[in-house]
């Protein structure tokens, strides 16, 4: 199974840095979420050179390159799955370029890069990269699935604080292309780079990033709000960005028992007075400007007062952030205690947010009594995780169970015109709901995304999405 | 002359909305810069199904459409040259749909709608789309060119701001795509749509988008400042970025000839005290918040105060900022008056900024030494108008010189690792300069955008842009 490209791929990138079919590392081949997966073999290139000369061998051996970074991805695209032609080309080793441009604010480097890394080096200057995730991936893998998470509201998603990529293609074999300069104003070329971004590794290995940086902020205000009910949340939302704009860097939703997840056990009275609410929400307000200029806290605080007498407000919590994002954070961890994890990552208009989730809990306790709805999300850019828990007393779930469940709540996302996917990607995981959701939304964007795939890998050696369906 | 086609197309869309070959009103052929064009007719369809209609027709006769929006554009892409075969397509009556959702912050609107129109819409909602532009573009026309503005530095450009895109194709000819769904956060395809902004009108004719949308600021603090030399600019740049971080809602550079142009025989004791300097700056903050609980110009006046005392700041005025931009904003009328003007419309990393300005002058003295040159720009984004006057008095401007002028500068700006179109677009104008810049810096990149075109418009149908060089 490949082994003559594995023996050359052992004299370009070192014997260490090759694993064969059986002797790959479990981490390699284990996703995040879902079964493991398996490959004829994995190599760790260091350079952009040499993935460049793996995508030859791999064209030249009829092999299937699968890209792969921290592997913390959600939708399997970085997981291979054929034994017999898949090369799993992890990107762990590629951290040879690394420039910090302090003027420019911009950092080019390699893909390899954890976020956390990233971050490390950046504090020091008093800067960040503002994706902010509960997990660690690479940047490679950031770029590969557009990540969003919870500062987005803020932010922008990865694709918004991009300003360049180095791609190696599979068509012809090998050649690099770079799209843009690192700059932040440039409308010189076609916008090619951006096909790669959320791409899951089907177009191109990404190899190199031009990112844009952030300052860190000076101080942070956050609040764990207990709405009077869940008609006032999204007037809550507009007042909250009418009064202070892009001072808001997360609104978040937290359903009950994601809350109750999150607590994992701790008394719910170190949070509200009372009994825990139906739903909460996260609020941060965050500024560059130290709060001798601006108090942040206040602000915040006066105005849930205010919210309070109003009636929209039952309860809040002003705390350190590290408290109350720690519980938003221990939520998925808290959940798979429980049971079996199904998460479907959505976003909606927000018109049609809390419709769907009535709706969709309602669907659910009819078709699938069993089931727990925990959802959460990022309420102001409109994304949900609706997450759902298969206890673990009630034995496993058959696999056409879920994915009739899946099927039912889907096509309820369209006809609400949401997506199915938010910010995780596409990938494998994905592939059957994604061809279903577009066939009905937009036949022409199968069509479409089939004729772009085709034309950068016509030959079928990169990734395991189909685009076309 | 396409004589049959414009008889359908009467038939399809009126007869006072087509046009024929003479008979086309000057607006339409003349852009705001360069000579007039010219065109084998001119129509305008009011909905997408008369676009779709009319590409089809465009097909069967063998004709080329080019799109125009407003016609404001700077490098002739809405300007059709061609008066056997250019059917020149007006978007300017698309304007059938305009849903505004003030809980998503975003509206769905028609290609044809301009910039002003959308934004006095918004202004009873506390809202605006936050590209901000001398012209009155249409927002198909700002898509096509993906426009940057002075304000960019805190709201990014057309792409960052747009979330969805309804494009009528040459092949299948007519075929109507629909890019995204208006979704704020969203990974549930390729990101095709991010080809067509930026695209001039060349792999499809936009007839519809989403746009995200901003609360208006409550407050705005802007100064003119005049710093002591060069060298303090940029580090001066970076404490307010470091300050104040998104407050900072623009960063412009003037030179001391654009801003003679721009005062245009109004007393300089206006604005500073002494004589007019070298380079002056445009530092603008805005915020959500009202002045009672954040003071802005009482935050920039205690910093220019200090920088005074520091050294980097020589003078500075804080006025209100109507007249402030008032005088931004003249200077390229105040240069039109003085005699041709050769607009380089470039971009720079920060760190080559200055030393990109010093070597352009000095080549431009002692190459073309009647040419003057009255820079201004975008130095918050890095964004350089490499502006020249040719003098009315030095008598007509030969095209050969024109040519090997550009030539040497933006050979200067490829060495400098710049863009030679930072917010224009690239276009028939810059086609010759896109095509050598490309070649040098990427060949790759000229390869690949070719196949992408001739994936969308394989028989030349569309604009008058090659990406292929």
């Amino acid at each position: 199974m490949l082994s003559a490209l594995l023996a050359q791929a052992r004299g370009l990138c070192g014997d260490a840095q090759v694993q064969a079919g059986d002797g790959i590392e479990a981490r390699y081949l284990q996703p995040a979420r879902y079964g493991a997966g398996q490959a004829a073999g994995m190599v760790r290139p260091a350079t952009v050179t040499e993935v460049s000369a793996l995508m030859t061998l791999a064209a030249e051996h009829g092999a299937r390159v699968i890209a792969q970074g921290a592997h913390t991805g959600l939708v399997r695209a970085g997981t291979p799955t054929d034994a017999s032609r898949d090369l799993l080309l992890s990107t762990e080793r590629l951290k040879q370029v690394f420039e910090l441009d302090l003027l420019d604010r911009t950092v080019r480097l390699s893909a390899g890069f954890r976020l956390s890394e990233l971050n490390e080096r950046l504090a020091e200057h008093g800067l960040w990269f503002p994706v902010d995730l509960s997990a660690d991936p690479s940047i490679g893998g950031m770029l590969a699935h557009n990540t969003g998470g919870t500062r987005m509201l803020r932010y922008g998603d990865v694709r918004a604080n991009t300003l360049g990529l180095e791609v190696v293609l599979a068509e012809p074999a090998g050649q690099v292309l770079r799209c843009g300069q690192g700059l932040q104003k440039d409308n010189s070329a076609l916008a090619l780079g951006h096909l790669f971004i959320g791409s899951s590794g089907s177009l191109g290995v990404i190899t190199e990033a031009t990112l844009k940086l952030s300052p860190l902020p000076r101080q942070r205000a956050v609040a764990l709000v207990a709405p009077s009910g869940l008609g006032p949340v999204f007037p809550l939302y507009q007042t909250v960005m009418q009064r202070w704009g892009v001072l808001v860097s997360a609104f978040e939703g937290i359903s009950r028992a994601a809350l109750e997840a999150g607590l994992h056990g701790q008394d719910p009275s170190r949070w509200f007075s009372g009994t825990l609410p139906d739903y909460a929400l996260l609020i941060e307000l965050s500024s560059e400007l130290p709060a001798e200029q601006l108090d942040l806290n206040g602000l915040l605080q006066g105005w849930l007062e205010s919210e309070f007498e109003s009636g929209r407000v039952a309860d809040a919590v002003l705390d350190a952030d590290e408290a109350i994002w720690g519980l938003r954070h221990r939520i998925s961890e808290g959940l798979r205690a429980q049971g079996k994890v199904i998460g479907l990552d959505l976003s909606l208009p927000r018109r049609a947010f809390m419709v769907f989730r009535e709706e969709g809990s309602a669907w659910l306790a009819l078709h699938h009594p069993q089931m727990r709805l925990a959802d959460f999300g990022h309420l102001g850019d409109g994304g949900m995780h609706f997450n759902m828990v298969w206890p673990t007393e009630a034995g496993p779930l058959a696999p056409a169970q879920e994915l009739a469940l899946r099927e039912g709540l889907y096509r309820l996302v369209a006809a609400h015109g949401g997506s199915i996917s938010a910010e995780h990607g596409v990938g494998p995981q994905l592939q059957q709901a994604y061809a279903a959701h577009w066939r009905q939304v937009s036949p022409a964007t199968l069509e479409w995304a089939k004729r772009v795939q085709v034309l950068f890998d016509p030959h079928g050696r990169l990734g395991s999405t189909h685009w076309g369906g």
